[in-house]
């Protein structure tokens, strides 16, 4: 696959790691970034992220309108005024997919702005990243081994699937497709529940007057579980609000098994604990020998 | 400091990384290892963690009772019968010192068996550790920079507490004085917490009949969050049923900020979120430059 023209609409984390990674497998001729942030696509043309640099604010769509895969890798709650945009401009080869934690709401807001466009969009989930932000964070091999989820829509096109499955193999990733509801819920359990747990726990600890000592006394297993807290407020409440109604079925089903876990600690129950912490240890043991677990793990060492 | 004979009662992780790390300090002549398994002995003993091993279901109190130094390293609730023979056999100038992830039980349990030996006791707990275990484990670079928290009686004799203190330092750790309580408060919220809600979480998605779909698109955030879920499930029933009380406070504190979290969702209360998701996100970048958590974080790289 060789894509002549590459435009990343929001040159951060993802989508300068997408550039990065496409460039260093020569799949790509030039690359156009568009950003909210004059510094940042300063950084990004001077690290080779992108060839040329338009802001949000100015007409971006003359340097978009005609490039063979567009990639919208900004926060979900923003995709609308692109969205509409690209749904007047783009040219009718071009094909558009998306990195956005969240699919339902994007499908949405595409069906209600592309228009003659919505057979040309893929939507798309990368399943990577970490805590650090912009264009200076932008790594061409953070998508290596890692799972990209694709949710076509009926109308999809065949052909753009195919670009944007390949845009991602070719980034180093392997490809899954699910139906976008259905990706909201699994995510919601795997990706979005994890982030609110760690985010209230030391929100918790934070908020407490003697929370340093709290603090001072913590270690490794602190450091991971609250890793994720550590991550951009903005963009967890947008994921947070966007995927409303399968979170509150998730923090229903969790709040059931915390007070089981409260019960089984307040009456002795061993059977039930050594149960539940047996099932825990078990699955997460073997869930770390599967290709996900292990491309995850791997991506822990730098 | 200078140990001749140091007894480790418990050659795993814990117990043999205190071992190799006093010997790589030049602060110890002859360890003597007390186990359950004679395989894990003789691993000790090949890796030359110990010099000399026996089996706690042999007669080990002769070979323990004139150690300058006795770390018990095996899970709290199997305490009692150690300390009791302790409490028989112990020479009056040798000092015992624990490693136990809880505090209160180990205090009362000593207070029951040690008699006249108590003030030879410094209860103490390394906040370090990983999710391996055996003597295999063991790694002499484990206490560097890492907090060992004491918490003597009113009891413990002076001497005894500087000789653990001097012990801890030799392995590279930094040195905490806690009241046996605060410490159970403190560790049910930064160290019990996060494993329970991490294995309730793995447990709860592992008990669904889909589950391996959510297994297979989890992603770094899962594994971070998720690793202590693939601890020993005895060790944390055991740590959970002894730290009973304060866990169980800890767990309705975090239901109550679930339950603000699941309205702030429902409601889509952009400003409870951010206030919410900002104070974690800041909270867990200041603790993640302090030096716990600059310590905490070397130890991921490993």
């Amino acid at each position: 696959m060789r894509i002549d023209k590459l435009a990343v609409i929001g040159v951060g984390l993802i989508g300068a790691s997408c550039a990065l990674a496409l460039r260093a497998a020569g799949g790509v001729s030039r690359v156009v970034g568009v950003g909210r942030s004059q510094g940042n696509l300063d950084r990004a043309l001077a690290r080779g992220v992108i060839d040329r640099g338009v802001l949000l604010a100015d007409d971006w769509t003359p340097e978009v309108a005609d490039a063979d895969l567009v990639l919208i890798a900004i926060p979900a709650a923003q995709y609308r005024p692109v969205l509409s945009a690209l749904g007047n401009v783009l040219h009718e080869r071009s094909v558009v997919t998306d990195a956005g934690s969240t699919k339902q709401d994007v499908v949405l807001a595409a069906r209600e702005t592309l228009r003659s466009r919505l057979p040309q969009f893929v939507p798309g989930h990368p399943i990577a990243g970490n805590e650090h932000s912009g264009a200076d964070a932008g790594d061409p091999s953070l998508y290596v081994g890692r799972q990209v989820i694709l949710t076509p829509l009926p109308e999809t096109s065949p052909d753009a699937y195919a670009l944007v499955a390949d845009f991602w193999t070719a980034c180093g990733a392997r490809i899954a497709r699910l139906d976008p509801a259905r990706h909201d819920q699994v995510l919601a359990a795997v990706s979005h529940m994890p982030h609110l747990l760690a985010s209230a726990l030391v929100s918790e600890l934070a908020s407490r007057k003697d929370g340093a000592e709290y603090f001072g006394n913590a270690g490794s297993g602190f450091r991971d579980f609250t890793r994720i807290a550590g991550s951009s407020p903005e963009m967890w409440r947008d994921i947070a609000l966007a995927n409303r109604d399968a979170l509150l079925v998730e923090l229903a089903a969790y709040r059931t098994a915390l007070d089981a876990l409260a019960l089984s600690i307040e009456h002795g129950d061993c059977a039930a604990l050594d149960t539940m912490l047996s099932r825990a240890s078990t699955a997460r043991r073997q869930w770390g020998e599967t290709a996900g677990g292990i491309a995850a793990s791997a991506s822990a060492a730098k």
